[in-house]
């Protein structure tokens, strides 16, 4: 199929997919800027999705890329509990890559934004030596009905949490780093014998709706997402935590996914070290008052146990001190 | 001088620069996602600034693409008539680059950002093949005092302009082309000869100001920065007017910088066909009513009048049909 040879057939692809308009994007794509109507509080997140460096083209299909590039700023806004509104896209774009692949991309990527309810509201387009994508996106408090203490919408911030708080997640940890490790080892390979594995990589889960419910419960004192593992990510919540400056973390096996205790077993590691190292989860991670932690398990499904915070600065691991780092997308 | 390796050595330095929050960003870096508080309406932009597509690194000091990466995506706003008020910063991390270099660069982002109010209120960042920066900036309406009809303040879109509106430039056009060629052609050596040239290529003046007195002053009915040049430009413009379809323009020698002049010369070429190709000036086009056109030269210092808006569709330059195209990041 023939290259996408001028920004103006970019365009065109993109309008074919992505609506312009709506009461928050009350100017879209086309002028200087785009204009937003908001009324209060925005949060805002920016992510870069860069080849080679947070994806291989030799694994990842174009709709595969279309819809993580999108996925991991979703994440930020469910992570502040917050609803998505709308998203700027920035395309770098790599010589060699047909019309149709990139048709397939952004198919996914508006597929993906218009269940989540973003609308793309502008951006830049450039070539480049290989394909990267810069999604900046935002999103308004959600304003759950019937609640009093919450009723005009929070943004569920770090810092808030306190020691004796349950820790929990929200989705596997680990799993998704099993299918990195898998798919830089075999390639596609790995999803043969590591489905979801792979799957978790190549296309974590949007927790969205789990964040607005989060936000709407007042046993919950802060939440993140985990982009970087549990391992990284865990001081990095504790460190804005004003009285809370350590955490004990139980993993047992049975909250591991049972492919994690598969590959574990195969390389002769620790399936639960190997878990809170993680990276790339897009797991939601958050802590909560104790004495209304088990109403918040009936409330909102798929809610985890894993720990409590403390005021003792060391992380402890199933009753060991953990003093590594975790998975970054920098130091590599 | 020692490289930056991980992170929080580039953190560090953000944070050395960078003011955190203020009343537009309630939680500025470190969580999921910033917070802004707004009331109204905000402008948004994101722009691409990428290694060997905008800038060379072989006579770009990391000074100029500090400087430069942060001012175009601030001309969005400025197009828009609006008050800059926070942006997200994606850095893509080349292999080779000191912490002196990364130093000079954020140093000078920084004082541009402080000088025009700007917040760093979040961002990403990630190693990657070539130097590459993501900026997505936010301004506000600027609230022009003891105005009526303007006095909740308004953003200037293109497409309310009208047939026999006036059609003015603020800042040189082709000035910043002849500076891109120059440099690529002999180098830094170009600046010896043509200071002018150089310096609106690596260093874009800023025109927030001038943005902020066209947006209140009621006779201006459309604005854009010019990007990719006047030729280029232009059509968009116009494009986005409900009635008219053409322009005339009127380029004489007398209003064009006299490095254009002197280049022209030695290459043979017309001035004023090079001046409206243009690319990269980021001068401010607009467009205003004929009849308040004079009050609107005496209010804003710098306003160009460069032709009328048509209701025939073609561009006219200097008397005569003008049909290419312009300058492109994209096409090349």
């Amino acid at each position: 199929m023939k290259n996408l040879t001028s920004e103006q057939d970019f365009l065109a692809l993109i309008d074919k997919y992505f609506p312009s308009n709506n009461g928050h994007v009350t100017l879209g794509r086309g002028d200087d800027c785009s204009i937003l109507r908001i009324n209060g509080q925005l949060c805002i997140s920016k992510d870069l999705f860069i080849e080679d460096v947070h994806f291989r083209r030799s694994y990842f299909s174009p709709a595969d890329i279309g819809y993580k590039s999108l996925a991991v700023n979703i994440s930020d806004i469910s992570a502040m509990g917050g609803v998505p509104k709308a998203f700027a896209l920035g395309l770098i774009v790599p010589d060699g890559l047909d019309k149709e692949y990139w048709d397939s991309l952004l198919k996914e990527m508006a597929k993906l934004a218009n269940k989540t309810g973003l609308i793309l509201a502008g951006g830049d387009l450039c070539k480049g030596p290989t394909l990267g994508i810069s999604v900046t996106v935002w999103g308004e408090p959600y304003r759950a009905e019937g609640l009093d203490s919450v009723d005009k919408g929070r943004f569920l911030t770090r810092g808030n949490a306190k020691p004796d708080d349950i820790l929990f997640i929200h989705g596997s940890i680990g799993l998704a780093r099993t299918g990195l490790l898998l798919l830089e080892e075999t390639g596609t390979f790995a999803s043969k014998e590591y489905p979801a594995s792979v799957q978790a990589h190549l296309r974590p889960e949007i927790r969205t709706e789990t964040g607005k419910a989060l936000s709407a419960s007042a046993a919950v004192t802060g939440l993140m997402d985990l982009s970087d593992g549990l391992a990284r990510d865990l001081p990095r919540f504790i460190n804005q935590c004003e009285t809370a400056f350590g955490a004990e973390i139980s993993l047992p096996t049975e909250i591991l996914h049972d492919e994690i205790l598969k590959y574990a077993k195969a390389k002769n590691i620790s399936a639960e070290e190997h878990a809170f190292r993680g990276g790339e989860d897009y797991a939601l991670f958050g802590a909560a008052t104790a004495d209304k932690f088990e109403e918040l398990m009936d409330t909102v499904d798929g809610i985890i146990q894993i720990g409590t915070l403390t005021d003792k600065p060391e992380i402890i691991l199933n009753g060991k001190k953990f003093l590594e780092k975790g998975f970054d997308h920098f130091s590599g």
